[in-house]
């Protein structure tokens, strides 16, 4: 166990030479674990698994992973690497479902190959091209993420307490995170929050992730239960909502991890605003409604077993969805980058 | 590790010659294992330690220790008997502060002392009248438990999903329960109903406990973690929400088990209707709203530690509030063993 790590010193997603380094999340806060994947099946696999998270994080993965793979058949025809490369597109996009960031990625970098294959340049500066664009996805999303932050900072005022779900920090981004943002620009700039995490069942993104980067970069964190957000409204102990997102439609409506469509319904309740913020790249203009958002289910001992230990009775039934979509008119704001967003949405017009 | 047992062959409190038979529900569904206590401080440690635990329990439990404390002092006066019977009402009351029955239970035990002694009879006939008392109080919560679930059973139609909260079923009460009793009178009966079962973090009630009792009666139920239960209504799963009580003030605030208010916010958006099913003795007419209700805190690493294994980093605050009061105007109706009622409640004039 290790505990002299520290989120601002690692990055969960890493190009390498011949790989990319993933910070497993899996087992933070507790170790720090890494899981090198040098081709699309072992990034897609990683994906699957959980080992890296986070839409934003998820599509740095993936488009590092197609351009692993295209590195590895540098000595095919172009022809032949497109076959390649569509197939790594199928099998890194079907590894989860919910996230467009990860799909935009990949389309984005599939969109490359056929521009430099169209010039006629060499198999061997197409994979340069290759790894320059995966890495100015992860560069450009470092940007996004501050300049999410900035915008969030408008929002909040000097001692105020804010409830978030699930972890979209430096762990699911490249750096500073969506909803996270604002904390760290907050705490850089001497400004005091307050933040409430909920412990984000069943995978305790929120205990074990974000409560371990705010904790480290000196953030006032308090981890709550789940079921405990309705309490902290009701005694005003937090006076806004903010969450990240997985995949916004064009009506605004947003799918997040499970959990955030009744922090909305409580927030709706108590006043409260309640406040997605996300890259642009999240939003989807091709599915009108939330309705066309697939939603991933997991698999059931995630929900039933804890750490190795079990913590409900062999041979019961689970559900597990992994994500709920909150309705557009739930939501107060939808923040990117490129600014602050109230309804009614319509990002097709963007 | 014993799965060979069922609730039904069980009792969680029991009374024996000289001593309390708890089952440990900290160790359920993995292991059976018993605590012994023997008098009001082990019997007022257990209750403290969530040895036993739901409303009712805690109240046989608490009857029982006072029982046992008179029988060890058989041998004092009645007036030095009154002395030591108002230090063991003292020391259990203050074991838990929220749930009433607790409260109301040893109240009628001293009453019963005080009746007894008022007559002059022997100290041996006083403590023989006691145990009768605290044996009469198990012997009634069993027939009232019974009554609820006839009144819960008239709200099911069947095949209907219904979700409920915490443990409020055999391991909570003498038998039946109070908020599982509809389902353990509905498999009885033939009815099929489809229970969602939270988990109910942190102490994992829903899952351990809930599921378990549930599934060794037959009874049809999935786990969902808390944040699932906007989903699982935003699906139509379920159509109806049913929890218990630990205290029920005078104008129908309830508090119950964290995270049951926000349940009541979630079913009002969704439509659906929110059922209270407790025993009157859970009605505190002293108390007159919910605001008059002590909500206990319980200790950090409740939440932060799950059988052994940290789930969020070492020196992270954490919030454990173990209650919420739910307000009475998101109540559909409060289920007790005389009928249903609906609101405005008023149960001082009941």
């Amino acid at each position: 166990m290790r505990r002299d790590f520290s989120v601002h010193d690692v990055r969960p997603v890493e190009l390498r030479e011949e790989d990319v380094r993933l910070i497993d999340q899996r087992m933070l806060p507790e170790e720090l674990v890494y899981v090198d994947a040098r081709d699309a099946q072992e990034t897609a696999e990683a994906i699957r698994a959980m080992v890296v998270r986070g839409a934003p994080a998820i599509a740095m993965a993936g488009a590092f992973g197609f351009y692993l793979e295209a590195s590895r058949h540098f000595s095919e025809t172009p022809a032949r690497l497109e076959e390649v490369l569509m197939d790594a597109q199928a099998l890194l996009l079907a590894s989860r479902p919910t996230a467009v960031n990860l799909s935009g990625a990949l389309s984005r970098m599939m969109d490359t190959f056929r521009t430099l294959a169209l010039r006629e340049v060499s198999v061997d500066a197409i994979v340069r091209g290759l790894r320059e664009e995966a890495l100015a996805i992860q560069a450009e999303d470092e940007v996004s993420c501050r300049q999410i932050g900035e915008h969030l900072l408008t929002l909040y005022e000097e001692g105020m307490g804010v409830l978030t779900h699930c972890n979209t920090g430096g762990l699911a981004t490249s750096r500073y995170g969506t909803a996270l943002a604002g904390f760290y620009l907050a705490k850089e700039r001497g400004m005091a929050l307050r933040v409430y995490a909920d412990e984000t069942r069943p995978y305790l993104q929120g205990s074990r992730l974000t409560a371990w980067e705010l904790l480290q970069a000196g953030v006032d964190v308090t981890v709550i239960c789940d079921n405990m957000a309705a309490t902290v409204m009701a005694q005003g102990l937090v006076r806004a909502v903010v969450v990240g997102a997985d995949r916004i439609a064009a009506n605004g409506d947003t799918a997040n991890k499970i959990g955030t469509m009744g922090l909305a319904v409580l927030a709706r309740h108590f006043g409260i605003p309640f406040y997605v913020a996300a890259p642009t790249s999240t939003i989807d203009p091709v599915t009108a409604t939330g309705s066309g958002i697939p939603i991933e289910t997991r698999p059931e001992d995630e929900l039933t077993v804890i750490r190795g230990a079990r913590i409900a009775p062999v041979g019961v039934a689970a559900y597990n969805p992994a994500f709920d979509v909150t309705p557009n008119e739930l939501i107060t704001a939808i923040i990117t980058e490129t600014g602050i967003y109230r309804g009614p949405y319509a990002f097709l017009r963007l």
